[in-house]
């Protein structure tokens, strides 16, 4: 854990006025009175992307009616809102597309994966986030694969086992422990296996390097630290010279080479494009592309620095609270989000809700506070932090309202 | 076609007033001096969608944040909203859910469909949408079917040769011929195979009887004759006890049975829940939502016939231009759209725009004139077919901006 962790509230004060990225917060339309802990849920909104909400229903759909298809950039909207995620990423522009959604990509690309690999396996961690193991348990059942399901942390040993393909999170989902991507890589190199990485947690909030660590295959979600606006598409991201020998299972239209042509015979997209299926869904793309102005200007290194000082605050104080953080104290292995645990963990987050504070809960006994640096200020953790102690001391969190659980957590 | 086809404008400015879905178009959003006929393609936009738009934006977004998928409903609105389009293809309100692109959709419920079926082989016609030939494709890709590809109207009888698993559009996108489903689902049945219907040209347009003509599985796209936005999400119809058979390829979180208890195993829900996968796109999905109350207290079978009785003045009016149909001119065979053939049709087409009339092109010489009943009158289609008179006598047409092609058609 670093040495300079505020211990004050005029010390968090003191570091959000030298905060290279203070600007960037006046970005976020965030409600007054609310300090948001949930950007690796659901990002808040910007006011760029509440505008262009406005813009494409009002102007696009409703005057240029089908015209916008060419005119408004519609049919572009994959490739240019994945060009501008890809510096994020550390990705060649022509390398993301956004299409879909996470589950639908992981789908598409650890089946296309399964031909490249030295063995017919979809290899998938019992930690991982739940949709990536149905995924591989769907995948296993149509192609004839192998599911290989392994404990915590033994997917690449798997790999280098099998050569198959592994399903893995760059940040674990309730952990927020951070995988070694270059080293995962050599790995699958020397085994002849393949990774695609689900980069849901880490997009936005890590200095992620697809490129230099040698990654082939990933996608991610858009709607948590890249603010994209409820359910907003995934991304993937594929490699040239791998996307061209890979083939879509889920072989759309709107993958081939030439969509209106109407051709009876499918001839893919050079590169990612490929991986595209149907009509993106404009309306949720463009506010995409819309919040992705957020990080303009903003270097990745910064944004991951700031998570890392955050987060070591959140560190700190619960652990003062007595509370057991199942994240890695070593910030540099941390991805954007803390958790810790506690028996009556949903509960806690209601009372926080209640009070202003926003985290989020994940069954069975975890509390996630996200520390998404393009908003989030060091008083904003402090006063969090308050909140929680207060709730804790007195047990405020000990009602039937809080007790209750609602359809989505 | 009809006897009693109006012959002057003022037949035509008769037939508005007594029309029974003159009401309805007083909820469209329709941009002044635009004659649209081309809602086969793109609806318009409601007054609705364009206020529920803003409403899901400015409000469940960013003031509700994460609170919204409990209290603005989002967690339920694939279901919601598929309950409404339920009626409008005479489904159970529990048989229908809206989730993914046609594309995918297609994917999904042909794989899924295979192992209900005597023959392992998907069967499609040379005259399919693109996207169903491109994906049937895919599926012989990825699950090692026979893929077998038929001409114009032979897909029931490969049907019935092989009880395979047959993709078929109820209306043709080109030539918006009607295909009979109960008769088709004889077929089906007697020779143990499945059909995946997609109702992409026919949903909100034609009085479709799901559940009366014998229909199992279907799919079909929201953002034509429903409305729904630019690229709104597809829909799955799974009839109850068929669904409960079936195992969705991609098994994503939305389609487990308790996808919040973050389970490693894959349960997957009631009936034809189980066929969605990743996170909604809520914005769109809220847009469909509005967008579907265009709907409200219409009945699906004076649209169908006020379908047939423009479609019959196209029809009628092109003929007597010299053109060439190749739709039905039997009105009950027929879908939402009235299409002829033009050498140059993709510059009349353009030509017809820049005057404010619009229809669609499709490869290689198709001109679609799409008579959606919910907003276009007789006037519309009379004053429409005014100018396609003017254009053709004049050559208007024949311009170098009219002759070169854009990136959608």
């Amino acid at each position: 854990m670093a040495a300079n962790i505020p211990t004050t509230r005029s010390e968090c004060e003191a570091r959000d006025s030298a905060d290279p990225l203070a600007a960037a917060r006046t970005a976020f339309a965030l409600p007054e009175g609310v300090i948001y802990l949930d950007g690796h849920s659901l990002g808040p909104a910007t006011h760029a992307a509440l505008k262009r909400v406005q813009t494409t229903a009002q102007e696009e759909w409703a005057r240029g009616l089908i015209r916008s298809w060419n005119d408004a950039g519609w049919f572009e909207l994959p490739r240019t809102v994945g060009a501008k995620l890809a510096r994020l990423i550390g990705a060649q522009a022509d390398e993301v597309i956004v299409t879909d959604s996470v589950s639908v990509n992981l789908f598409k690309l650890a089946t296309a994966a399964l031909p490249l690999a030295r063995g017919r396996v979809i290899i998938v961690e019992d930690s991982e986030f739940p949709t990536d193991q149905y995924v591989a348990e769907g995948i296993a059942g149509v192609t004839g694969a192998e599911l290989m399901r392994v404990g915590v942390g033994k997917g690449t040993d798997a790999l280098a086992r099998t050569g198959g393909v592994l399903i893995k999170s760059v940040v674990n989902y309730r952990t927020s422990l951070v995988e070694d991507v270059a080293a995962s890589e050599e790995i699958a190199t020397q085994a002849g296996g393949v990774i695609v990485w689900d980069l849901s947690h880490a997009t936005g909030v890590l200095d992620l390097q697809l490129n230099a660590h040698g990654a082939k295959l990933a996608t991610g979600c858009t709607y948590k630290f890249i603010n994209g606006g409820p359910g907003a598409p995934s991304f993937i991201y594929a490699r040239g010279d791998v996307a061209a020998r890979m083939q879509s299972p889920v072989s759309g239209w709107f993958g081939h080479a030439a969509p209106f042509a109407f051709d009876a015979g499918y001839h893919p997209l050079e590169g990612v494009g490929r991986f595209a299926a149907g009509t993106p869904g404009v309306l949720s793309l463009s506010a995409l592309d819309a919040s992705l102005s957020a990080f303009d200007g903003v270097a990745m290194s910064d944004v991951a620095a700031k998570a890392r000082a955050l987060g070591d605050l959140v560190a700190t104080r619960t652990a003062e609270l007595g509370l057991e953080s199942i994240s890695p104290a070593n910030s540099l292995a941390r991805g954007g989000h803390v958790s810790v645990r506690h028996a009556d963990g949903y509960a806690v987050t209601q009372a926080l809700i209640a009070r202003g504070v926003i985290p989020d809960f994940r069954a069975p006994d975890a509390i996630r506070f996200g520390v998404a640096p393009l908003y989030v200020r060091f008083v904003d953790v402090w006063d969090a932090m308050d909140q929680l102690a207060d709730i804790l001391a007195t047990r405020a969190w000990d009602r039937p309202e809080f007790l209750r659980r609602a359809a989505v957590t």
